[in-house]
């Protein structure tokens, strides 16, 4: 078990020698601590080297000039520079948080990014605020819509942080597939079949092979199939992708480039990088703040107190489990399994700094 | 087979006897026959009759003073006046619009209104002004959250209409539910079952009974199962709810009153009437609109062009169902059911109006 700061100092090294500056360092290293702490290991310390690799290949800008490059009151366009996808997204939030304390609402749409880890991450910056924070981001494609076997989107997330008053925050942080692509490693290297409804073969058969991906095979997004629903999460994806790409002048669907070395650079470009979407919305532009908190706590105990199933203890809210993994992984440390401590080590060694 | 024209004359008509302006009741049979065209019947003449018994029992107020109780530049909260729904939504979205103009988004959080038809309507009335259109409700409660024995939400739909060049535009209307409720009664009436993960019996076992609802049964989330991701069908219908009801001040979960007389008024009240939300982007706030309109044309070319399933002809756009129904629909005419039609005869008679 590694103790948070040590693995926080550490990430932060990384980025340092990569050529980031201490400012944008220490951001990436939250962002990937965040992912550790909530409980989602496979945006966490597992990512480093696809972020180094991706720096070796020299696909990657660690010294970007971030801009605006238009906006409108409650809106901008945000040019990433092709920065480390947290750097991007941390500033880009920023904006649309400086606009909503003009105008209301801010909203920001960002090109030329990279993967900014947890999209949950940016969405809470606006909680200090008194403001609710959204985010959205595109995504290597994966997934196929609805009727096809196309790999045309990725797991497109969307994440809405909600303050409340003595109650923690309402936080939803979910791929619009049923299943993040990490679960899917996790049944691969357990040799373990997945449920069906995940994922289907290269002709649209439904399979429960973790595998399948790397046989032409394809994910299927949130409904699972036709009958269930699948075309509303299809619909759900769609959204997220025009507005993280087609409002940005970022590529979509399809054309959305690796976030790993390993792959090549697409053929064809339609934008500039990954896409991005933040809002950020003012409180008190709809109700006094204390009065809407005040009702959100009114909203989270109604929920917490629904009758649960069998065998359940309560009914969850949004955020729960997230605050619950903080609380445990605080205390007790963070895990790294052997084979993610090797690659940490081997970074540690090309770069002159240490890990242990 | 009814012609659009009679249907919407008719339905004007019976709004203009219960007391609404001619300008209201213009509105409100535009939006019955939307639901119609677009093959949408659950929404459309079907429920005449709901609103017919709402006035009836004096619960709805056909001469209401719609108007703005709270402001900032990009957002307003508007009191519905306990309007029938489509009045108040309506007014609602042209605020937004409104906003939109100066200050590039404008977003509209109503309260003290009522069912509104459907969710497609609103944010179609965005197009005309090249702007994004977004558009959520709440609705009476038939929903568990994951893990819940508990009706908690209604099937709180999203509807988001974005503007294309030559190509039609993008639009997604759907309910945060594997189906809508009217399947249900559909099924129901044929005496059909449904496939599992629709609907759950009183004590959360799986159910294929579309019945199962009369006997404390409850509604799934998207997803259907946790397994599957229910808990972010659960998530997307909190986000709706509270965008529509904290918000604005409207009841929230449980406490959204029954859109039909034969269930009583609600002993517990946390806000007031049924709540909405409406959103309007201008595209020009991000991109200049005839860029960002061709972009889109190539968006939804490239996502026609995924390969299709076997025995599937090709992938949908959202929107295109509903544009082959109205293209349709405005050729044959609009098939209304001999039970529904007696009601309308029933109702054309009380008014001392005609329908034959």
């Amino acid at each position: 078990m590694y103790p948070y700061n040590y693995l926080f100092d550490f990430t932060k090294n990384v980025f340092m020698k990569m050529g980031c500056s201490e400012h944008d360092s220490t951001i990436i290293a939250e962002v990937f601590l965040a992912a550790e702490l909530r409980g989602h290991a496979s945006h966490g310390m597992i990512r480093i080297k696809d972020y180094y690799q991706l720096w070796k290949s020299d696909r990657i800008n660690t010294d970007p000039h971030v801009r605006i490059v238009h906006e409108s009151p409650s809106t901008a366009v945000v040019d990433g520079d092709n920065a480390v996808g947290m750097v991007a997204a941390r500033r880009s939030m920023e904006i649309a948080i400086e606009k909503a304390k003009n105008a209301g609402t801010g909203w920001v749409s960002t090109r030329n990014s990279n993967h900014f880890g947890i999209a949950g991450y940016y969405s809470m910056m606006a909680l200090e605020h008194d403001m609710i924070g959204i985010c959205l981001t595109n995504a290597n494609p994966l997934v196929a819509p609805t009727f096809s076997i196309s790999r045309m989107m990725g797991t497109n997330p969307i994440a809405v942080a909600i303050p409340a008053m003595k109650q923690p925050p309402f936080i939803a942080d979910f791929a619009t597939t049923p299943i993040a692509r990490g679960k899917l490693a996790v049944a691969e290297k357990k040799g373990e079949k997945v449920p069906f409804g995940f994922v289907q073969d290269k002709d649209g058969q439904p399979s429960d092979d973790p595998e399948i991906l790397k046989r032409g095979g394809s994910m299927l997004t949130l409904g699972g199939d036709r009958i269930h629903g699948s075309h509303k999460g299809y619909c759900l994806s769609s959204i997220v992708d025009i507005f993280c790409a087609v409002f940005s002048g970022a590529n979509f669907g399809p054309f959305v480039p690796p976030s790993v070395a390993y792959l090549p650079v697409l053929d064809k470009k339609v934008g500039e990088g990954t896409g991005h979407f933040f809002g950020a919305m003012r409180i008190d532009a709809f109700q006094p703040a204390e009065e809407f908190k005040l009702k959100m706590d009114e909203w989270i105990s109604t929920f917490r107190a629904a009758k649960p199933v069998k065998d359940q203890k309560c009914v969850l809210i949004p955020g729960d489990p997230e605050r619950e993994s903080t609380e445990r992984i605080m205390r007790e440390g963070i895990d790294i399994i052997p084979a993610i401590k090797d690659d940490l080590v081997e970074i540690a060694g090309e770069l002159n700094i240490k890990f242990n």
